[in-house]
């Protein structure tokens, strides 16, 4: 298939069979993901691949009870890593460099760039995936089961698998609303108005046809797609907590030196 | 050609002809980058395409001065980008959310997305990019010149263009190094030389191939692969100095209430 063909082909697949990925193909799909442009080559990332059952139960609460993390057969998390580059350095008496907020985004920056090629390998052998922003959110308690040490931190991830759905592809903004030349253009209320005016019945019609989403909606007095996001979805607080923890776990893992 | 011999076909090219991109395939290959994942399909993330000759010289010395940034016919920059979604959000009353942390990283994510996707359908058309992470490191003055307002910030970008050399592909470190099974395994001292250990070599003579790097390691006292990269590229002082500025950039912008 022709590469920009697959690219915009993508959608998200969230219910899987639990048939297993043979060995050999998912190595294949991993080593296309350290193809991807890495700071400075550094390679300042890692990926931990769950498979066991055992492991993906223990990571179904933090990645939201998503049912796909119990039954895609692979669980591929990618972190900023810059443990394995310090301890080369300290074992060649070089400054033990990359403890600070900088270092952290330029792993993460690597990590999911080589998710997306990992992402696009799968898809152009017929597996699906979906990635989990829980991930990040509850990056402290998906760091625990996976025991990482210092130096490392989850900063996406998805479940890998076989389809057993065949989603419709999703809709984007509008090209033009995403897209600036030269500089940034500040878009005026009525501009906004135009780049959301699909969106707000696409999205609020996608919510309505979700029983669970129609319940919460019906039960709330949120009148529009854009109050779904802030007031049910995506609340302040639950912002709040996350942009919390994952500072206190970014310390705590030791990039805020 | 094969989307997995594409990928890992991929090499960085530094030195560009000055020949445009045609628009029509400029188009194409941007709107390949916004099928991406998306955190929520919020879309929080904008791609500014900067053309003019006037720009890319106004982004060589925050892009650290680098010959392609003023050769290459494009730049794009990828930026975390809820600005569009608060105005959205304002407009439609409801609650005024992501001016935080996570925000900033779901939008980073995002952003990062795009640009793999991007970087790939480039490089089947046959053009060349250069991902560039000063973009990062100096975000606050790339931000001045493509007059990002509040909520936006860069994350990532690439000089994007017709190539004018043939890079040999970069080595990578080994996959069995880069890559966990359950959990994470934290590398013994031995395990590090042997993941390195081809590495320190390669790197090593790449640096001393280059005549100005050559130059910087021979008045030096540095001795190995390692302390090139602490002493010489990425020193402590340099990175404390990025994390800073990034970090009071993120407040300036809006993204650490």
């Amino acid at each position: 298939m022709d590469i920009l063909e697959a690219i915009s082909d993508h959608r998200s697949v969230r219910k899987f069979k639990t048939d297993p990925v043979a060995e050999d193909m998912l190595t294949e799909v991993l080593e296309a993901g350290i193809r991807a442009s890495s700071y400075g080559n550094m390679n300042s990332y890692s990926l931990v691949v769950s498979r066991d059952q055992e492991t993906r139960e223990r990571l179904f609460l933090p990645l939201k009870q998503q049912q796909m993390v119990r039954d895609a057969p692979v669980q591929v998390t990618f972190c900023s890593d810059f443990r394995r580059m310090r301890k080369w350095l300290a074992q060649n008496d070089a400054p033990d460099n990359f403890g600070d907020f900088f270092a952290f985004m330029i792993g993460a920056i690597d990590a999911v760039l080589v998710s997306q090629n990992v992402a696009l390998a799968a898809e152009a052998k017929g597996l699906g995936i979906c990635y989990i922003g829980a991930t990040l959110g509850n990056a402290h308690l998906v760091g625990e089961v996976l025991e990482l040490p210092a130096g490392v931190v989850p900063v996406t991830g998805f479940s890998l698998g076989w389809p057993d759905e065949e989603p419709q592809r999703r809709d984007r903004l509008p090209f033009s609303g995403l897209v600036h030349y030269e500089r940034y253009h500040d878009h005026t209320a009525e501009e906004i108005e135009e780049i959301y005016r699909e969106r707000n019945k696409v999205g609020w019609d996608r919510y309505m046809a979700n029983a669970r989403l129609r319940q919460m909606i019906e039960e709330s007095d949120v009148e529009n797609l854009a109050q779904v996001y802030t007031r049910l979805k995506y609340t302040p607080e639950a912002h709040e907590r996350h942009s919390a923890s994952l500072l206190a776990y970014l310390r705590k893992q030791g990039f805020m030196s």
